[in-house]
């Protein structure tokens, strides 16, 4: 028998909880011994709830518990969390978590951690929720060099962008609409300013590349400026607009990372994904392009992703796999210089705006929507961020720009 | 610095060679040691390649070398890649294969003898070409009880469906273009029969479920029965035809497989899997669904599948990874008594058909499609195949048949 403990009782905590009991036969099968839940850690009391028979207030009473080999997470926020992981590890117990602050900020110190003591730091639910990405890239993509990660990466931005499309309506009765249905938060500055799918970029970019991307240095742009005539615009030209996490690699080595919103083709395989689906595309040197698609969030789809790590690290006592995440940081390209193609568009349809926009931005793509009149939209060559700013700075009439992949 | 062996210098075996020689570096640092290919296993000779220098034509010449501690096989074909593969694990070499037809015959087998031994048998690029699922479904779904395996797995299949339906062409002339341009053999029997998308449903299902599911006992449909009509009438309900490989457990514990071509909507997210790609959704009893997408074949990706495996397998030198498909047979469903609806056309369109298909089936949904004229179309409520052919037996009309999902 291995024991466990679980960190928090919320959502995701109760949501462990729930798959180890439900599935406790075959997860006995897959790790070869049982699986016992000897602790709950939650200030919170739950009288007449199965969890009250393991409920414990203090978390030195788990730490102090040489039986507990493995320490599940599902608090969020960097603390206490943080300090419980080190303490944790530093007492010989393996630790997995669905958190991405911790995993973005401390990740690779916690894996370094773990690795010295052989143990392990395991996070596969802190990106994507229930869909299994993190621990195909380091035991499945391990052949590549990867080139280039993109997702969407969060499901309330997917579901009101979604909607927009679908029903032609504006950014703010839709997540109005969202919130009255829970799909968004009453503060949903998280989600909508790209903060979330940031973190998550950040944790995708370092496994990828190897080595520390803070999240920090990710330019990092939300959905709150794109309007239903944008999206107009996108749908005259058979393309959709949605938030992307972006890290990729240039020629010289050079790696970029973005989240904002992209105007994206059927060519590229997130353009078929809706409402509060999430996907990651990936693509390797020699792989070419794989993508892992599915709910991103979800009491039960998150909790099996815990479990999954909860089963590898019971599968892996005192043997610590291997995770190729240095602390060493990766310095990335600087916002400024790197390069997008941009859809612009400017208010005055008069025939001057053409010859202006050709001499600040050289040939454009002209870009009609028949339900738009008044305004003048393109789509400019591959440009970088600062000679954007500097080029659109001489049009007053200015009204948005979105990037094109 | 750990050796191996490649079998086969075709397509996928110089892949092999390729990527472990391109990403030599990247690789060493995630196994921790360099993979030197010490031998190539091929009855041909490639005077002037890179192989020459390694390349041997007895098989015994690696299996008598103790140094070789990994087989990668790329030959494809149950013999005498079975006997290589019981050759190598009797002799300590851990192995691992792209080919299908070994793995649905004698992969439990296989499994259980590395087991015993404390090797390992992967077989990661024989489902899926490059797209990782295999060891998902052995490392990222152990918390799930698996309900449901749906896959489009022939890139072929989906090529002539999708260029079908893109173009409104028929079977014939678009089997012909596909050769012509190299994504059909010239033998497709393999391809649109089903055959190959049957060995591939036989894996995931074995896995899946945990016992041998035999491929024999699989009902397979191919695709040379899709007419260009079938394809309008799917259009004209906002649908598309697609070959799936399916295996789901009811609510009894029974588990039904099938190939066929299904009707299917945009509710699937196998819907939007087009062309060359390959797709494999999996649904869970807590996970709810997640899809592994990508191109399901080609020279390097399939390859790099493979090197994956043997990365896999140099980290765990004598340390079974443990994969659940025991030798003990799963007895599927009866193919008479799985259920499905069925999309129908007769022909003529008298209004005494009506009513016979409402004597015959009971309840149905009629479906118009306006280029189509002189048939009558209709979907059954959910019937068991038995049923359905008892009841469809009555009519002389009878045209075509299609499941509908």
């Amino acid at each position: 028998m291995i024991n466990i403990a679980i960190l928090g009782y919320g959502t995701v905590g109760s949501g462990i909880f729930e798959v180890l009991n439900t599935n406790a036969k075959s997860i006995s099968v897959k790790v070869g011994d049982d699986i016992n839940v000897k602790y709950v850690l939650d200030l919170r009391d739950f009288p007449g709830d199965p969890v009250e028979k393991v409920l414990v207030h203090d978390f030195d009473t788990i730490l102090n518990d040489p039986e507990v080999a493995i320490v599940a997470e599902a608090m969020g926020g960097v603390e206490p969390a943080y300090t419980f992981a080190k303490k944790a590890l530093e007492s010989g117990k393996s630790f997995c978590t669905s958190n991405k602050e911790l995993v973005a900020k401390h990740g690779a110190q916690l894996l370094a951690m773990a690795k010295e003591r052989n143990l392990n730091f395991l996070f596969e639910a802190s990106v994507g929720g229930g869909i299994p990405v993190i621990r195909p890239f380091n035991e499945s993509l391990t052949p590549e060099q990867i080139v280039e990660v993109s997702g969407i990466l969060n499901g309330t931005t997917n579901y009101i962008l979604t909607k927009m499309t679908c029903e032609g309506l504006d950014f703010d009765s839709v997540l109005k609409d969202a919130q009255d249905k829970g799909y968004a938060e009453r503060n949903p500055e998280a989600d909508v300013e790209g903060y979330d799918a940031c973190r998550k970029i950040a944790i995708l970019s370092s496994l990828a590349f190897g080595k520390q991307v803070d999240f920090e240095d990710i330019k990092t742009e939300g959905i709150t400026k794109i309007t239903d005539i944008d999206i107009m615009y996108a749908k005259s030209m058979g393309k959709v607009i949605k938030l992307i996490g972006n890290a990729k690699k240039d020629d010289n080595g050079s790696v970029s990372a973005m989240v904002a919103p992209f105007i994206i083709g059927s060519d590229s395989p997130l353009f078929f994904v809706n409402d509060v689906f999430n996907a990651i595309a990936v693509t390797g040197n020699t792989l070419d392009t794989v993508m892992f698609y599915g709910k991103g969030a979800g009491k039960l789809p998150t909790a099996s992703a815990v479990v999954a790590d909860i089963i590898d690290e019971a599968k892996h006592l005192n043997d610590n796999i291997k995770v190729v995440w240095d602390e060493e940081k990766l310095e990335l390209k600087k916002a400024d210089d790197m390069t997008s193609r941009f859809f612009v568009r400017l208010s005055g349809d008069d025939a001057k705006i053409k010859d202006n926009v050709k001499a600040a931005f050289g040939e454009v793509e002209t870009v009609e929507c028949s339900q738009v009149s008044g305004e003048y939209a393109f789509i400019t060559g591959c440009i970088s961020e600062k000679d954007f700013e500097t080029a659109i700075s001489s049009f007053p009439n200015y009204i948005n720009r979105i990037r094109v992949k």
